[in-house]
């Protein structure tokens, strides 16, 4: 049974065999100057990511539990959220907002699209006393990118309002500038761009948001942001951190800062676009209205069910993508541009997504995406 | 700079070769059939470690996260919960209630002793409202064992009031029958006894406990048993599960399975044995009045504060044990039995306690502990 295998789903991601080497070497106490000294370079290394001056909070917990500790730290019994909701997470946000009795305004988008700023403003006019606007940067499930930096200017001068921002799949892919943007809560996890297993969340918190923080009455112990921000003045964590991820997490970010943020976005758009060139050239179209450097999301053609391209491509050929989620299962199929890839990866990609349309009964061009591909890589 | 490191503190725990390399194998998709199976077998292999017919859910998180999921899980706003509050992790238990408006019964117990199942009793017979006691299996500050069989006996006929027990420095340490002592719910970490790095908590449900879940009205969203149970039933976790500490896992108890639970608790057993008989042979104390298998617990001698001896062994000799936490920092000196450890590494430990204590001060006869030990382990 000699099959090499694929990961190219949107998260978990593909980890370089440096960063596992690195995480598979004998654990560290936390509670120790060696594990401290890693922390501080963390923290530290976070803010460039996040392009932001305040602290980023690290939970050991999947991306949700740093959706679910934005809600709770933030905001109070009763209070009022507006929250976009246009795929998969942003009726996460709506679930998180009810479980704990706040009252939503959904802004409903249909999935594949991005929202508009205006419908923002509306709800906003509308309802002054909103304590928070819940929003994707980037909506996995659909692919779609929505207009973080012009909603942050919307919300950036209301003083009892903040902006939280799920960017699991964004911070890190595309530029996302915290604090000139005003996002005053952003959440991300360590198996999207981060190319780590899953394990980890991560927070910002704005000054805005720490205001709010101070007038939260939801409960919270495990999840909260006041014990995490004392526990960075000793260079520690509150609980017992996921310390191989954070090691991880270390070596991963050293890259980044090495590279460059402008060099890692370029990366994906490059990915990105390579990939949109192929699915343009063998016909077929983008699901997404706004598409994204994180994830290209295709439509499946008609008469295909997306679950068979999935299937086909994970049992046959041992590359792993995903389909779709929910309303989408079936209608589409998401090949991700994060994690430890190349366009190498992506031309693989393209070149089994040719075959296995094939293999359906889809008329399709051999190589032809491929050639599309190659000659958008070649420039 | 070549120093060989020592990692024998009660968590994190020194992780096995073998489960490192298993751990950076490449990452796989979470929604597979290949990740299903490791879960399903992981699901079963639990069952066992566990001793309970229940399902044993997993969550990305520190062991708190399992322990504050037990609390919203089972209780409502204004319920009352008796608490057992004998050390650091008792407090926690309370601070958890105390932090959802959970009024608490605290039985408070002197740090390093056992609680006497009297007190629970008289606790439980004034209290019959109380919807669950929450205690440890073992208070891992103080190194005390609580007798949890005998409080489950106590529990066990009161259909409304759920025994919760926080067991992770107890599970797969020592005997710790789920089902038949009657414990609803037990909580353990990945970080312990299963000598994996932290990032894991684990929590069993009896139905008894089941039966309060369902009514219960604390708010929650990523620690929520309900969404866990139900995907069970699909193969799979609510949330994007820790993938690679998963596979690290099912390593460890694959292995826990061959070598059978007996050994696993002879093991410890014959390692905190071996310790204890060498503090008895330097003359030094054991601070707790019910020793356990996980963790020796040590009282510095007068006159020396035991954050040096940590301090000396950690700098100077490459050994990480850890200090006392709260009231009894500076008091104590903590071994850790649990992790990937065997004779030779408490022989080591001992070593370096007789070099530290001596260089601190304190009177010792170089080798009077090893040889106790020694002696010990030959038998």
């Amino acid at each position: 049974m000699i099959k090499k295998r694929y990961l190219m789903a949107p998260g978990p991601v593909a980890v370089a065999p440096q960063v596992l080497a690195r995480m598979s070497e004998p654990i560290i106490h936390h509670r120790s100057p060696q594990f401290s000294a890693i922390l501080t370079g963390v923290r530290s290394d976070l803010k460039y990511l996040y392009q932001t001056e305040n602290d980023v909070i690290i939970f050991a917990s999947s991306g949700t539990g740093g959706m679910e500790a934005s809600v709770v730290n933030l905001l109070s019994p009763g209070d009022t959220a507006i929250v976009v909701r246009a795929g998969k997470f942003g009726e996460r946000w709506t679930e998180l907002c009810e479980a704990y009795g706040v009252t939503v305004v959904n802004i409903d988008v249909p999935w594949g699209e991005a929202v508009d700023p205006a419908e923002v403003q509306n709800a906003l006019e509308a309802h002054p006393e909103a304590k928070a606007v819940f929003m994707q940067a980037h909506e996995t499930s659909t692919g779609a990118k929505h207009p973080v930096r012009e909603i942050g200017a919307l919300v950036k001068d209301r003083a009892e309002t903040a902006l939280v921002v799920d960017a699991i799949t964004a911070l890190g892919v595309y530029e996302l500038k915290t604090d000139e943007w005003g996002l005053d809560v952003v959440v991300t996890g360590s198996q999207k761009a981060l190319a780590l297993p899953p394990g980890l969340s991560l927070v910002s918190v704005s000054e805005k948001a720490w205001r709010l923080v101070e007038k939260s009455r939801l409960p919270k112990y495990y999840l909260s942001f006041a014990k995490e921000r004392k526990a960075i003045g000793k260079e520690t964590t509150a609980f017992t951190p996921a310390v191989s991820l954070i090691i991880g997490l270390a070596e991963v970010l050293k890259g980044i800062r090495e590279a460059g943020l402008p060099a890692v976005f370029e990366h994906h758009r490059r990915l990105a676009e390579g990939t949109r060139a192929a699915v343009a050239a063998l016909g077929l179209e983008l699901f997404s209205k706004a598409p994204s450097e994180a994830v290209t999301v295709i439509t499946a053609p008609a008469g295909i069910n997306g679950q068979d391209v999935v299937k086909i491509m994970r049992e046959k050929y041992g590359i792993t993508i995903a389909g779709g989620q929910a309303q989408a299962k079936g209608k589409i199929f998401r090949i991700s541009h994060m994690g430890h890839l190349s366009e190498w990866d992506m031309i693989i990609a393209i070149s089994a997504v040719e075959r296995a349309l094939k293999e359906l009964g889809h008329p399709v061009e051999l190589g032809r995406g491929v050639a599309a591909a190659e000659a958008h890589f070649a420039r």
